[in-house]
């Protein structure tokens, strides 16, 4: 079943300010197993709303607005749903003296206007806001509903949870939802797309959502059934072939990025690492410390950024750096080991390379990128060529690092 | 002039994920004088898609759609354009080319799905995308354009700049604006706003807008009028005493962000300077180098997230941190001293402190942080007690460092 929302609202259309009720709403609306389909933000124009609520009506069974029930004449929701649907409104003697009495309550004289609150659209059901004074709406037509919300989050919120949801669970099919959520590093999206869109594109239930940033893939599946066990048995069928062309590509199956793995796995082996950064400058460190409790595993590092201090901090010999250049594979593993000798970490981490925007040479083309692993076993150096600007080589090559280390720590390389 | 704006992708239907390039795009547009009367997500849904495209088109003379550009079948943006217009999309042989030598500079094969990014809307421009591989496209019809941009930001962000402003400004009917963009660092945004609140709540022209991170507050202040004389007096006469106001914690007037500022004073002085991090983990070392050519004023430094690490590679001596505490302002003086002797550079800063989320002391509450600064006229050290986060905390911290510096670069501490 499908549902839209309509945002009512100028200042909402500013530089400055986004619609969060709307991830609300869907959020408990995905509960249900309805689908939220399309969402707008519209400004305080009675005709632009009635036209939008009539395109929205005609298509979908399920209309949400929130805003412009204030008493002002700029909440225009009240009139344009009445004008959409080609009803009138009236005057509710009930909700007149409800505001009358809320406002007496507070020692408050109701100001004239606030009386525009008090009217309703002819044959809807009016919904309690016991936080507010803007009364909802429930106006069903056609086998459709639109539903009018105040825009305040708080009085939004009481009101679906006490008014809206027994209402929609009576009127929405009962589904079973099971969802998916993995984390992939360590390919592009297209090369990913291109593995599993066989396996996916056969089916339209469960839903296969693929979201890319540098060096880490999020893949979403939702099935929806009449029962969890179908749901489950039809998640099961798409995700295991999925998960066999992934194999230990995939790093999180609750969605914990790849920071918490990367740590979970060194506090679970009473391990610990250092870093040595030269083209990231740090940022590999941050990643680390951004997980609370990182000190338990985490000790420190060098940010080598010269390339003399490649060498005084972390002892990589003059002659490495003159032969092989401080983008190179020799000088990634010379930082590594520098970093766990004077750290005693039990793995060491290293990232050197050309981020750009300077085109570099041709030897050491922009987005060339060398990271390093050290431990008691030895080193090894990875290169990688990244496509990109300066932030997203820089944050590839962090999320290949930290991929590294999960491999080794698993046991995979 | 009215705008609309539509963003393309499931994912941002969800209940956890919001457009936020319709901020941006807003934004610009604002600033050309031209207003956002409405905006939506569309999921990967090529009919929906279309519809809404004919109805945009048919109200407002500018479409900017983002998203739905890549290279795979959910990527619907293109096909759907050209559906709304009753136009054919053809395989543009330049685009092919371009992106089969991306991918060989990158010394990586294309997918074959790549080439789909090679399609274009009959009689459209197309928008060259430095960034990424997605290419834009601008569609005139009927006295309307549709603009199609990719939707990671940086890509968009990118592209509108160069490719869509100069045409849009030409679309658009002349106005003189003219905008101040200024940065301010060390307050909050509260205590800000108390302040030149007074000054620029008495015009409605120019519109001030004030824009908070953690340590960073923007100012934006934009005045439109017939001439260009006109709107530079207009903002003189509000700017001036906003600027009197805040002095010297006005750290940028043309947008440039912290590191860039600091960067230049670095460079201009000849001066090199390292860094010595423990709650903040690499972040400031990170800020450092985003920006580019930081290697001619940033050798590195130390990430010293244990006790010990902080005595053995620093030379934090064991007393210091037994007396007075890893989260102290003498340890944030020993690690910045220690940065500075070892590396050799003319300034070092240090962060050290309590980010959270762990309660922390009574002595030590959570969000303490100590910033250290070393150069040849001796050290110093600030406390800061931080509100909010993690992340903010050690975001507000690595601003004050920067800060920090710039001062004593420009004689102010």
């Amino acid at each position: 079943m499908n549902a839209e929302i309509i945002a009512v609202g100028s200042e909402m259309l500013a530089g400055d300010r986004l619609d969060t009720n709307s991830l609300y709403l869907t959020a408990e609306l995905n509960k249900l197993g309805v689908e939220v389909v399309f969402k707008c933000v519209v400004g305080d124009d009675r005709d632009r709303l009635a036209a939008q609520v009539r395109e929205s009506l005609g298509r979908s069974p399920i209309l949400i607005l929130s805003g412009g029930l204030g008493p002002t004449e700029d909440d225009v929701t009240r009139d344009a749903v009445a004008k959409a649907l080609g009803r009138t409104l009236h005057f509710d003697e009930g909700i007149a003296e409800w505001l009358k009495q809320r406002f007496a309550a507070a020692k408050r004289t109701m100001a004239e206007v606030n009386k525009r609150q008090a009217y309703v659209i002819e044959g809807a059901q009016i919904l309690a806001n016991h936080r507010g004074t803007a009364p909802g709406q429930w106006v069903e037509e056609a086998g459709a509903v639109a539903v009018l919300l105040p825009g305040p989050p708080h009085e939004l919120k009481a009101m679906f949870q006490s008014e809206c949801l027994p209402r929609l669970e009576k009127l929405v099919p009962k589904q079973a939802i099971r969802a998916l959520f993995w984390r992939v590093a360590g390919m592009g999206e297209s090369d990913l797309d291109q593995l599993i869109a066989p396996v996916y594109k056969k089916y339209t239930n469960p839903v296969t959502t693929i979201l890319a940033a540098a060096g880490d893939i999020q893949i979403h599946l939702r099935a929806r059934c009449a029962t969890e066990a179908e749901a489950d048995s039809l998640l099961a069928e798409v995700a295991a072939p999925i998960a066999e062309l992934l194999g230990d590509r995939i790093y999180s199956r609750n969605g914990d990025p790849l920071e918490v793995v990367v740590g979970e796995l060194l506090h679970a082996a009473g391990a610990t690492v250092s870093v040595a950064e030269s083209a990231t400058g740090g940022m590999l460190g941050e990643r680390f410390t951004t997980a609370p409790g990182s000190s338990r595993y985490f000790l420190g590092g060098f940010i080598t950024y010269s390339d003399a201090i490649k060498a005084k901090l972390l002892g990589v010999s003059p002659e490495t750096l003159a032969e092989h250049g401080a983008v190179s594979r020799e000088t990634a593993i010379a930082m590594a080991e520098g970093a766990r000798r004077l750290t005693g970490s039990t793995y060491a981490l290293s990232i050197t390379g050309a981020a750009g925007p300077e085109p570099g040479t041709d030897t050491v083309p922009k987005g060339t990128m060398y990271i390093g692993l050290a431990d008691a076993e030895g080193s090894l150096a990875l290169h990688r060529q990244f496509l990109g600007d300066r932030q997203y080589a820089r944050g590839f090559a962090v999320q290949t690092a930290l991929d590294v280390l999960r491999r080794r720590l698993t046991g995979r390389s």
